[in-house]
């Protein structure tokens, strides 16, 4: 069976969310003279996010888009680290930061050399609305976006792989889940998809890379960064 | 209120289905030796297919996607011209051409400099799929792909362009549907959309213009090509 879609997880695989989160988060604190460790907070929120999803998924939460999960978990550290009195408009500013994060260097050049011989697609929980702003703000040459949020359901769930294949009309097997976390794939593996690892060590910072225990030949590929993968795939 | 994403019917608006489809059924009637009159054959499956999204409408028939409505008008037309026998690679082939549709000339340059200023999805009742294949091969320039399938219903149904504003997270208000179809403009105004009626006279064929009936100031922006309504809306 031949590979005809890609479908690729977005925080950590394509974009690197820690770098852009703490500098928008560094922004903010100049921005009202609050002074913090924005590091830590930047982990912090990243943290909270799959407790989060684990809510709805169990029924804790009726359906609660990323955006949603991403403000509730943003206001609980605010106040937590003091900082209270904030407009609206200011969290809900702040909050779109997940909106605005920059590609690995690697990602728009590899997604356009993919993009010749593929269709290509996020596939991501965040939201649809954060994955087209991101894609445009970032210029992902994405053929359309796919997001959980469109089946109701968070991966690794198996809705969102069937879910995505179903939508671009391909068999399980001929589409392809590209992330840089080994859950995800396994999920997707779970559901008949093909796999490819990307590896990104720099994910968590400089000198926090958590490799992940992957036993030989568990995925299809395994890939250094997206230029790798686009050979890989003779694209 | 301010426009920010702009919303666009495709079959007709953006892509000028009737001499696509009558080339795909000339060469296809080459290719078995069939003779026939290919663009009565193509009207008529043009015009199969608003009473067979009526049909799923009035829930005689389950949901069903464009593909597949396609599919059943096409096979009766087939009998009908006594063209049988028929492999079902041959026939579905022929039923993706809806897929391989051309742009109006001014499309790509129009969409190009909307989506400098606007976010810019289709919003039609055909397939994902068949959006996200004909936007590849079409190159249009989408930041993401809207169909009505994503719903469950088909325009103009309510749920269709309000579901696209909820995915884009803007207000209805600050959605606009660009159509060449007052009906499909009627629905998303119902809806508290934006409305930009754009005229294409060739969409039946040379000579076979059906100007709409359509009251002064009924739709927000009037315009002749999607290059007048890029100027109209400052971009």
């Amino acid at each position: 069976m031949t590979v005809r879609a890609l479908a690729f997880d977005t925080f950590g695989t394509v974009v690197d969310w820690r770098t852009c989160i703490i500098a928008e988060l560094e922004a903010f604190g100049r921005s009202i003279g609050a002074q913090q460790d924005w590091a830590a907070f930047a982990d912090d929120w990243r943290a909270g996010y799959p407790p989060a999803m684990d809510r709805v998924r169990r029924g804790e939460l009726p359906w609660t888009n990323v955006d949603d999960l991403h403000r509730m978990i943003l206001v609980d550290l605010l106040a937590k680290a003091g900082i209270t009195g904030l407009a609206d408009e200011a969290v809900d500013h702040l909050n779109r930061a997940w909106h605005r994060l920059d590609p690995w260097p690697d990602a728009v050049a590899g997604l356009t050399r993919l993009k010749t011989r593929y269709t290509i697609t996020p596939l991501s929980n965040g939201n649809f609305s954060l994955l087209t702003n991101m894609a445009k703000r970032a210029g992902l040459p994405w053929d359309c976006v796919i997001s959980a949020e469109l089946f109701g359901h968070y991966k690794p769930d198996p809705e969102v792989y069937l879910g995505c294949a179903d939508l671009l009309d391909v068999e399980p097997a001929e589409l392809m889940l590209v992330a840089a976390h080994a859950n995800d794939l396994r999920g997707a593996k779970s559901a008949r998809l093909k796999t490819a690892y990307v590896d990104r060590p720099l994910e968590y910072g400089e000198g926090r890379r958590r490799p992940p225990k992957i036993a030989d030949g568990e995925f299809d590929i395994m890939a250094t960064d997206f230029g790798d993968l686009a050979t890989q795939l003779g694209s």
